[in-house]
């Protein structure tokens, strides 16, 4: 399969493409790294990726910035990032990307744990998560040509706990390659509409 | 206590009147009706309202638009008002209304079932009712003084069958009267954080 993985130097994106390089031709993006570049929350820029990429097998994403404030201090201004470039920056990926998908292609979204176990400065990332889970059970009724899309929702990684920790306490973090094995059930697998949770 | 009721006039609304007004001080708040007025996609309009109200104890909102498109025929554009109007406009309810509530006053949101069973051209609506569930329950762990938030996700009400019944084949709808009572539980209960379902 050719498969596009979009923030794959992240941490989940470098554990999905250990997974998946074993397989499959994984093509690596990034926002200034990779094969190919993405601002996933500009649709031109996500044009211009697929003009360039050409046809494709499987679309991941395993990127998109929400900002962390406590919500006392958050204005509207403050959910801005994340309804644009996490979640329409998804979303967009799909409404471009599948004009570019082969028939039975997959898309494969990254949510996360933060919609079902929420924690102190993530009312932005929970509304995103939820938002993402649902439109990817929505859309999936709706797609045509066997093409299939799902999200992956990780909780937090055990490579991220040396930045992340203090938000994370009492989280049991899971490995970056616990985290892959749902992308790849995504991908591999026939399933749609679903939410793959990790951990 | 006193309710402040946006969206009074509409099917929900006007359900929701008849079953708090019996207890309380309900004042009714539209977009071009009811004692005051408010358009809920504007920061500013949403301001002049609560400067017009003052202080309240309990806040509902039963309004809120979303665009109803068939995803094939949808772009990013498609999306933006159920993101402005129905999700940031309720969210701005509570960001802005929080220095107009006394101590330990509510919010009562309305999501929608299509989060949960998704429909030919919901998935919009699915995105916003998916995003507003897990925002109420990630606020409502940073919330002060005893405020509370909660959703209320119904289904589609028998009184809308008129209209919305070709989208909603093989619904069971409810009563106005019953989703009144997810409102009122919300309103006059203490929990928080919530998404009370209806049918």
């Amino acid at each position: 399969m050719k498969i596009l993985l979009i923030g794959a130097g992240g941490t989940i994106g470098s554990a999905v493409k250990a997974e998946l390089a074993q397989r499959h031709d994984v093509i690596a993006i990034g926002h200034n790294s990779g094969d190919f570049q993405v601002d996933i929350s500009d649709s031109a820029s996500i044009r211009k990726l697929f003009e360039q990429t050409g046809t494709f097998d499987a679309l991941i994403c395993a990127a998109g910035s929400v900002n962390f404030v406590a919500l006392g201090e958050m204005s509207a201004t403050d959910f801005e990032l994340g309804l644009r470039d996490k979640l329409m920056g998804q979303v967009n990926l799909l409404l471009i990307g599948r004009e570019f998908a082969n028939d039975g292609a997959s898309f494969t979204f990254t949510s996360g744990i933060l919609n079902r176990d929420p924690i102190r400065t993530g009312a932005s990332a929970a509304l995103v998560n939820g938002a993402l889970d649902a439109f990817v059970k929505a859309a999936a009724i709706e797609l045509p040509r066997g093409l299939r899309i799902n999200s992956v929702s990780p909780t937090v990684l055990v490579e991220a706990m040396g930045s992340y920790a203090p938000y994370f306490r009492g989280f049991k973090p899971v490995a970056g390659a616990e985290v892959a094995l749902a992308y790849a059930k995504s991908v591999e697998g026939l399933q749609t509409g679903q939410t793959f949770i990790v951990g």
